[in-house]
This record gives structure tokens, sequence and C-alpha cells, in this order.
């Protein structure tokens, strides 16, 4: 059987989720977000995030998340700065201008958003003297890991913090693979670090088990007006709110969010480590669990025979870089096996 | 313990359906709904509706489904019409004027839209001289069953296809509840017929015993281009596309979409039949799940003592007209402790 | 030579208005409205209006104007409010849906939103347990003149603006055909009053001799956030600010606004009397520019041959509703050629 | 009194425009663009343009018109690609976002977006595993001249052309300051090669001595359907259709268009000159009617005193780029005079 390091989301639920959806499966509970598994589930966020008074929410998947709070927290003249790599400038589809607003780019670091390149973005706009006439900076957004499995340290958050609270703008942090953030070796920044540096994140459950889910925190009690209504609008109201209630707050049971997180680290430090022994040369240097590897075009050729794994571009006529992902779900034997392909 | 007649989306997944999602839960399948399950759910669709060729494909949830559809299918001067009293008109948060788009109602009949009716308003509109300055029609919208629990008829569906048909604009039928009209007492309309007499629809599963999902289907294999883009730009596309395709795979298994309509169908039959037994009034005569009684406002407020039930409108000041709903998943022995309380 | 009472744009400009634009022609200006024209009219406007502190901008038509307003004032979850007949109801050709926002229609008396009934909905909207799935009404839209020529009373707009204060949305008027309504006789609203009683509306310039223009007035200083993006976003800011500046500079001198207005209201007083003399049947009582007549069919098909006038609809198989049109422009001695014609 | 190089909209009317407009003003005419004049000014322009079967529209300003015109031509999933510096990319407020569509951007040269820049994003796009999650290129956005004053060659129009036509997707040039670039020395690109090349564009009648208006032509009379709704849902349509159908009447009559634009080009051929023989800087060497210059700090600071003229941007902390912008309306006197200042 092929082996498959292709995405952190190949896998169903972990089996702690999946056993509460069993165990509460039969249970009558009212709908769109207001049954009880949805109220614990976001009680324990509220404790894991240090913020008794933060408002959230439940929504399907990432693509549809950033669209529902961008859109719901810019003014019709805004638009959002993001890295030129972030994903809402590159692979949702234009979800972001689909409601009306631009994605103001500005260049990446390590696939990173430097505060001190949005610093100057900002001031450049604010010089303008034509700045009526363009697109108003009204959010940032940022990830945590970003696309290229990179991490923001805590003082680069502070730093963010501080120039979106200078200009007035919130700080937004997709989360989709917070879990990889938060678990991998060497950061210093913690959930409750996430939500003092960020005016909304979302903590994303698609690729840390559950069957689908994000959690979206607004940590001061700052969700916009009629939030719910906003998600209804986008299509983005689960019927059956429960699907997301449970599976939340398993993950926040026991530290769940965290141990899948680890599991996803060690087995891409094991895999880093088959390559780095190898020879092979990493595209980047990422301490999550996302590997970015150079390859020869032969050694691609050979290596997809076995497994599985992602395209990500072509460097050169001869080079190809590709990404191998692990997850909650990566079994070290699997590791394992791999080295033997290297 | 309260007894819950509130809704049909009150319980998780159908047996049937958990079973199978348990069972496949740690394969490791592609994402975006490329993997085989979705697949073979597909074919099973293919073959229930008699459409070899027909496009399908699996969203989340009923209003994103409505929105995704509508806004691929028409052009930038077109909106929808639909009866004013059809759930893109009045429940959906704007869903559909937020991609730009304009919901044209018409006057309903037992929450019906009649073709004769339709007719005249296509007709009106393109004699009126100012038609070029107003929203062109540009799809008809209806659902079936209706809000109101109410069914066409093969008769009226044909009626309804052959008025769009001439005015050469699509037909689109919202199935969140299909099952339930496809399984009631007396009804002339077969997925089929379903599949026959319209261009668009989709196939519920969150309210027939599916965690989430509905299935669009094109009958003719007519998707709009790049349909996945446009559901992807919705934010509609889900990672684990399995999420869905494992679903409605199990659904489409042993005529599961109809048994677990049909259970639906008995018990609101037994529920009707003692309502009726102990002379309550019925605001409509819906022959599917969805049971509309009025109550005088004190046996409303004795009856929510016991059971869990909807508020539908307050016709005077005296009585309140309420709704009961059965499902896939309600046990004949909760309608008998019902009666009791009658 | 045909008579032409086909609509109240069928000239150019007013002879004064035109007059200010040949004399500033060769002027050297800024753009984008920061002339001193612009300036000027704005100061008149504001003196006129009473209101020292009034925001005021130019835009170029009226659908143009409604769209700008009413998406700028919106929160995304919300409609605006119109009468059932209101021009963004039925003949903008969806510009406020495009902009993705509902117009929640309310049942129209006479042309107008009465009060009671605006209530009725605004409450009914509260008490609706599901309104959290429902588009929220953000605003109001009245015409004045409406649509049909008639006039709100002081004491009726009084209440209509107590309605909305009461709920925290605003009111806006449409004030297209304003003059008009103005200059009409026997109403008590004076610009003064549409000043007091709306938190927005807009001076029609297009329908009272300028060439184009429109004059939107927030009477407390009450502008959207950066409005001026605002207008550029949607295409509606004039590179030649001074176009519509001078021309409202003109409109706003010696009262010209209003005398145009009279001439519109006395030649159709003459016109409505020689209907009335011969016996012709009102659709409608208009104290305005309009005239809706009920015509049958041969009459209308006999007066066709000398005189210009709009088709408004088909009341049975027999007779036809028709609209004469007198304006800033209109001729004595027209009205007196078409009495020989009835 | 001070000079004024500060752009192409400083005054009103061309004096033969004016005269026009004073010589029809009290006609009546119908509404909408369905006078006598704007049909007289279509059949003009489809002479000029070698095109009989074209398609004309008259609209009001350039964002109004790249916005209406752009999103009436692409479907829901797609963006226009465009030049970093085009002017749908940065100075629009967003226009285009705003209607649902992103701004693709390509990396310029000297302004222009290079055939074989656009051809290598195509490839790139279609080659990418992903482009399903990524926004369509569905249209290509070029100005001609550009936001630098420069001018394409026929050879550079052909060759996006075909690049277009091998991508099936349609090119659409900006002709806001088209007359100058027509009217311009050495170059090789005709009113007919413009239409020959391109699937739609507009001629620019604000920046050529209109009060207001742009000429929309599509070449191959293939204007998207009800695109007259379309004009009208962007709140773009005249009710005085007239006020633009005479203006351009007057510009396609004894080739006002072509000699408006040739004073441009003169007046800033001798602005260049005196520029050179001073030994200014230029940014660019533009062959319009934009000259771009780079100023010492203190000399932009003598120069302000005289002369009104645009800031462009600071290279660095000693020296400013600026525009001087002739046009239609520039007296040679007033070169002179500026000669002095150098």
């Amino acid at each position: 059987m092929m082996l498959c390091f292709e995405n952190d989301y190949s896998e169903g639920a972990h089996e702690e989720v999946l056993k509460r959806l069993i165990e509460t499966n039969m249970e009558q509970l009212p709908g769109y977000g207001t049954d009880r598994y949805s109220g614990q589930a976001k009680e324990k966020i509220r404790k894991a995030c240090g913020c008794p008074d933060a408002d959230i929410y439940f929504l399907t998947g990432g693509t549809q998340t950033n669209q529902t709070v961008i859109s719901a927290m810019l003014d019709s003249n805004e638009g959002v700065a993001a890295a030129e790599t972030g994903h809402i400038s590159t692979h949702e589809a234009g979800a972001i201008e689909c409601t009306g607003h631009k994605v103001l780019t500005i260049p990446q670091k390590d696939g990173k958003l430097p505060a001190e390149r949005l610093e100057a973005y900002l001031r450049t706009f604010y010089a303008d003297e034509n700045h009526e006439h363009m697109v108003f900076p009204g959010m940032v957004y940022i990830s945590h890991p970003t696309e290229y499995g990179t991490l923001y340290t805590r003082g680069e958050l502070a730093q963010l913090s501080e120039v979106c609270a200078r200009y007035h703008i919130p700080l937004y942090l997709d989360g989709a693979r917070l879990s990889y953030g938060l678990a991998a070796d060497g950061t210093d920044v913690s959930l409750k670090d996430v939500a003092e540096y960020c005016d909304v994140f979302y903590i994303g459950g698609t690729k840390t088990g559950a069957l689908c889910g994000e959690a979206v925190v607004f940590p001061n009690g700052n969700a916009p007006r009629h939030f719910v209504t906003k998600i209804k609008q986008r299509g983005a109201l689960l019927a059956k709110g429960r699907l997301t209630g449970v599976q939340f707050d398993a993950l926040f049971t026991d530290d769940l969010y965290l141990r899948a997180g680890r599991n996803a680290i060690e087995t891409a430090k094991a895999l880093k480590k088959a390559f780095q022994e190898k020879g092979y040369e990493f595209y980047i240097d990422s301490p999550t669990n996302q590997i970015f590897v150079v390859l020869i075009d032969e050694q691609a050729e050979r290596l997809k025979e076995h497994v599985v794994f992602s395209f990500w571009e072509k460097p050169d006529d001869a080079h190809t870089v590709v990404r191998f992902a692990t997850s909650w779900a990566t079994k070290m034997e699997d590791v394992e096996r791999m080295e033997k392909f290297l």
C-alpha cells in the first residue's frame, strides 16, 4: 500500500472526537449551535485562551471562516492586508473579493508578514495624497503557522499587534493549523498569547482531528453585531451545530488539541531527520508539520511510486519543490517505512 | 423527559450513516470530494435519479447550497423568482441578495408556486415597456416539500417545467426535505420525476439522517463552468469531502434515503391522527413530516410543559399556530406518549 | 410637431443653469468636487435646509445616489425597508441587491409608506423568534413626491421619523422630484422640514433643470466615514465635479430650485383642469407634476397621434393608465394646445 | 495668476462641445440614450473605428466604465488581469473588487503589460494543479496611454491580442486618455487598430473636452446580453442620455477628438523641450500629455509658488517625482510663461 504524506486532512476524525460523536449521536438537541455541547466547548476554549469574556462561534471550514469574519469586520471601503503568500491572497478562489473587499498584498518573508513591512505599508498609504481614491486597509490577516509552516515568535506577534493598534485596525490570525504551531519545538507562542495579541482568530479543527469545524474567537467579547445573522447570510450556519460543538468539546478535553498537534510534530521531526541524513535539501526551514523538500525530478518520479505527497512549485527545469505533511494521525511506523525509500 | 417534535434535525446521524463513517474513519483519502466514497455516492445517486450523465456535488447546508447554485446560474442582471413564502425569500438572512441577486416574489398558494401565477408574472414582465430597468427573472425556485409541508403533483411540476422552458429559464428545486416528499402517501412524484422536470435540484441530507450534507444534481450534466471553483469561492468546499461522500453513499445504499423518509411519514400520520381524534384544527393539510396545528393559547402553554415544538405564527390574540415535526429518528412510542398530553 | 408630456427630463438645462456653466467653462478648477463652485453650492444648500453642519455630496443620478447612500449606511446583515412601489423596489434594475442588500417591501398606500405599517412591520420583525435568520431592517426609504406624485404631510413625516428613531434606524428620503413636492399647492412640507425629519435625503437636480446631478444631504454632519471613497468605489465620483457644483450653485441662487418647481406645478394644474373639464378619470389624485389618467384604449390611441406620454399600466382589457408629466420647462402654451386634443 | 498643469480635466467643455450643448438644449428628447444625438454619435464612432457593427454605450466616468464593463464580462469565478500599476489595481477605490472580482496583478514594464509576462502568467496558472482553488483570469485590462503616459506599439497590441485569443479571454483597453495616445508623435496605433485588437475598449471623453462621458465600444457587436440593464444596475445610466450623446457627437465631428488630442501633444512637446533645455531629469520617457519630472525638493517648493502640478512619488529623501499634464485646453502661452520659472 502507498504511504501517504499528502496533507493533514487525509483521515476522518480523531478517535476521541469520533467517540464523543457516537456517544451523543441520538440525543435530541436544539439546532444552530444552541446545544449544550457547543456551550461546553466554548467554555473550555475560553478557559484555554484565558479569555472569560470571549465570543466564540463554530464554522465549518477555513475559507468560509476567513470570508465570514473578514467581510463582517470590514467597512465597505476597506480591504484586508496580507502577505502576498497568504492563503486568502492565493488559494481561496477569490472568496474575499467575492464579498466586495480587496486583499491588499505585502511582500512576505519566510511566509510571514513582518511588522516593519506592515508599518511601512500603512505609513505610505496614509501619506499618499490620493489615498481617498484607494482601498483603505481595514484589517490585517496573518496565519500561524504560515502557508510555509513557519511560525511567528511572541515578539513578532506583539510587534504586529502594536502596529495594528497604532493604526486602529484589527489583527486577525488564521489558525487552520494552530495546533501544529502551538505544539512545535522551540515556539514561545501559547494559545493565550494568540488571544492576547489578536483581535480575532480561529482555531482550526479540520486539520487537527475534526471531520470539519473551525472555532472563531473574539477574545474580548468583541464579535461584530448580529454575527449569527452574518454567519447565516454566508451559508455558514449548520442546522446541526452539535456537529462542531461536540467535536470541539472533545478537542478541548484533556488537552487533546495539543496532543493531536504534538503527534504531528514528533512524526515530522523524525521524517525531517530522515531527509537530512540522506542529504536532501529543504526549501524552507519549517518547525511544524509541513516539510518542503527540493527534489531532483528523477527523485520525485521515483518516490511517487511509493508515497503520496504534494507538488509545490518548479524552481527550475531539473528540480521540483514538494511538500510532505504529517498530522495528528500520522503513525511513526509510516515514517520508518518512508525512510527506506529515501 | 421532555418529548421533542421541534424539528427534523434534532438527532445526529442515522445509525447506518454513522456506521459507515466509523468504518471508513481511518482510511487515507484525497480531499475536496475526490475520494472514492464521494464517487460511489454520485454513481448511486445518478442511478436513483435515472440520469447517467448527471453532474453531482456535495455541499454542507441548505442556505449555502441555495446561495451557491443560484449565484452560479444567474447572470448579473438576473434575479430568482420564488413564492413569497419560499425559504430563500424569508429565512436565509439575505443569502441570495448578498451575492448581488434579487429574489423576485410571487404570491403563493398552499406554500406552492402555481404555474399560472409564474406564467402571468413572466408574461407581465416582458410586456412591461420598462423591463430593461427591472431585474430579469433568470431562474425559478421551488421547494418540495414546501415550507408548509405541501407537495407538488407530477402534473404541477410538469407545468412549471413547461413554463420555464418556454421562457428559457432553469427550474431549481430545493429538496431540503425531499425524502419526506418522496415517501409521502399519495404523492405521484418520484426522484426520477424531479430529475426529469428540474434543471437543477438538491437532495437534502441534513434533515434526513446525515450530520450535514446536501447533494446538488444537474441532471443533464449541465453544471455551470468551473463549478468547483464557484463552490470554493463561497466557502462551501469541504477539505474532508469524505464527510458528505460517505454519508450520501450510505443514504443511497439499500434505499436508506426512502426508508428514513418513510419513518417520518408513518410517525407523522400517527401524530396527525391523534390530533384529529382530539378535535384539533390544522392550519394547513400537509402530507409530509410537518404538522401545523392551531392551538388556543392556553393549550399551547400547557403542551409546552411536556413537549418541545415550534412557534409558527399568531393568527389572532387567542390562538397560536405551531409546528410539530417528525423525522427519520422519531420513535412511534414518542408519538404514543404524546397522545396522552392532547 | 408632437406635444411632449412624456417625462420631466426631456429638455437639457434650465437657462440660468446653462448660463453659469457657460460663464465658468474655461476656469481652471481642481477636480473631484473640491472646486469653489461645489463649495459655494453646498453653503447655499446648507442655508436653504437650515442645517449649518450638513455634510453634502453631489452625485450624478438617482439610482446611483440610492445605491451609494444605502450601501454605505447599511451593515452587511441589513436591508432597506421601502413601499412595494418604491423606485428602489421596482425600477432600478436591482441596484440595491447588487450591493448585497435586500429591499424589504411593505404594502403602500397612495404610493406612500404609512408610519403604522412601518411600525407594524418592525414590531413583527423583532417579535419573530427566527429573526436572526432574517434580513434586519437597517434603514427606511421613502420618496417625496412618491412614484405616484403623492406627498407626505409634515405630520406623516414626523411620525415616520419617530418610528425610525424608536427603532434606531435612519430615515432616507429620495427627492428625485423634491422641487415639485416643495412647490406643490397645499403642502405643509418645506425643505427645512425634510432636513429635520430625515437622517439623509437627496435633492434631485436631473429632473429640475440640471443636465445631471443629485445633492445628498446628511443634515447633522452624519455622513458615513470615508464617504468620498465609498462614492469613488461605486464609480460615482465625477472628475469634473464642477459640473454638478456649478449647476447646484445656480439652482440654489435666487430660489431657482423652487421657481423651477413652481412652473411644473402651474402647468400641471392647468393640464389637470383641462382633463377634468372633459370628464377624464384620474387614476390617483396627485398634487405634483405627474398626472395619471385612465384612458379608454381608443382615446389613448387617438391621443398618441398628437402627444407623447408614458404608459403606466393596463387595469383591464379596455383601459390604459397613462402618465402626463410637466416640468420646469413646460410651456403654458403647450398645455393650451393639448386641450384641443382632449 | 497661478499656472496650472495639474491634470487634464481642469477646464469644462471644449468650445465646440459646449456649442452643441447650447444649440440642442431646449429640444425635447427621449431619455436613457435613445435620443437622436446619441444615435448619431454612435454612427460617427462606428465609422471612425471602422466597425459598422459595433455596439456602443455612453457612460459617465472612467471608474464607472471599468466597473460596469468588467463586471458584465466576467463569470463569477473570474478576475481581471492587469499591470500592477493599472488604474483598476490602484486608484479606483476597489471598484472592481466591490463587484466581487479580483484584480490579478502582473509586474509592469514602463507602465505597460508585456505580452510575454501575460503569457507566462496564464501558462503558469493553468499548469498549477491547484488552479481550481484560484481565481481564473477571465479578462485582460490594459490602458493606452498607460498611467505613465506610455504607449503600446501596434505590434505589442497585436501580441497581447494573440495571447488573449489563444486563452479565450477578452482584451479590454481603458482609453481614458485615448485621444492623447492617438495624437502622439511616432505612434503607429490608430483608432481602427484599437478596434481591431481589442474585444472591448472605451474612448475617454472627460479628459478630452467633454464635461463627462466615456464611449464603450464592442467592435464586433459583442456587447454582453442586456447590457443596458447592467448599466442601470450599476447606477450608470443617465436619464438625460443626451448629455453624453451630444458631446460625443461633437467630439466625432470634423475630427475634434484628434484635434483636441493634438493640442495636448503640441503643448506637452514644448513643455518637455523647456525642461530638457534646463537640464531637468525625466522619470520616464512619455510621448503623450503627461510629463513626469524628477525635482530636487527645493526646486519643487520653488515651482509650487507659480505653478500647480501633481505629486507622484518620493524616490528618496531629497527628490520628488511630479507630473505636469497638458490637455486639449492648454494654451501655448502658458507653456511659454512656464519656461521662465524653470
